[in-house]
């Protein structure tokens, strides 16, 4: 299998734009397009083999209700560790579409996944989670290939989104995704337009060893 | 921005064929391309902005031999683990690619970075290692398009390999990549094929609530 430039070159064009997104038109997604993005979210690599993704999605207004009042809750006590000035910045971003995206996902990990029998995770037991942070990313990637947005709250008290969504105590919570169409587009992070915090190049800094 | 069925096509080709490699040819890689993988991968999201990863290319052949030492080491522990039946198959796997791969990276989390002025990571702060792997990812997928094999090895002590490398203490080791051409090229994963562990649909399969 190979790939030739003009597709490199739309992948990083892809990688480039994206984003985290927040704003979200309360329009249907179809749900064969979110089947086939799962479809390849469960392509991503996993530590032994092991898949231990778990896809909760959210529809109930009731539940969903009861991750906003989450989200608000912890926001909230976010907003008070900052200073006057930060906190006055923090209030006026947008940090979810919890309102308005039609489709939600709560991500979970399977701590007791006997799959991939414990292959690569004896002195790194958290490349369990990890392995589903990388089917997000493909899921993220993927979406954004339709248009869609996806943005990830984080926000949230994992105890109390096990709680309200029901799910088996061993799952570990890992992200919720508000995933629908975009209602505007935009190249830099809502962080950096909005004055936060700028990318730098402290991470691309490669040490030498 | 806009992608086509021929763009969204090829990039779920890829996806499909991404592979952890295990199986690498020493052949040098072209620093220029390496650079430009960097380049693309830390503009993953990343939470309130912090881009936390910190990437350390091992080169220096004392430390390479420290944390093949500390994968043997890691690995035989493993093995002692299982059952005879399970031992036997254990032993067969080839599991990392450190004695042959060209460009070996160490991926950390700086756990004290200020940006994103915490945002985001109160009540879960282990979305800042979540960011660390999202970046990998989009590294793993950019690097396969170019035809390049990456492989993540975790069966590592991972106080060891900062210990080794010489980081910061408030680095979190997140990953070890092996990354150059592969030898030989499949669809199906190592270990998968070689019976460890196959796909199920058990993460497939999606709750509502």
């Amino acid at each position: 299998m190979t790939f030739d430039d003009e597709f490199r070159r739309q992948l990083a064009a892809l990688i480039a734009w994206r984003r985290d997104v927040r704003r979200i038109r309360p329009d249907a997604v179809d749900p064969a397009l979110v089947d086939g993005l799962l479809d390849l979210a469960v392509l991503a690599p996993s530590v032994g083999n092991s898949q231990p993704w778990r896809f909760v999605q959210v529809d109930d207004p009731g539940r969903r209700a009861a991750v906003i009042a989450n989200f608000e809750r912890c926001n909230q006590a976010a907003l008070e560790r900052y200073d006057a000035h930060r906190a006055q910045a923090y209030a006026r971003l947008k940090l979810q579409g919890l309102k308005t995206a039609p489709v939600q996902l709560a991500v979970f990990c399977d701590e007791t996944t006997e799959q991939g029998f414990g292959l690569g995770r004896q002195t790194m037991p958290e490349s369990l989670s990890y392995s589903v942070v990388g089917a997000i990313q493909i899921l993220w990637l993927a979406a954004r290939a339709h248009g869609l947005g996806l943005g990830w709250v984080s926000i949230l008290d994992p105890a109390q989104v096990a709680v309200d969504l029901d799910v088996p105590a061993a799952w570990r919570f890992i992200a919720y995704l508000c995933l629908g169409w975009p209602e505007e587009e935009h190249l830099d992070p809502e962080l950096a337009r909005h004055e936060w915090q700028d990318r730098t190049d402290v991470g691309r800094q490669v040490l030498h060893r």
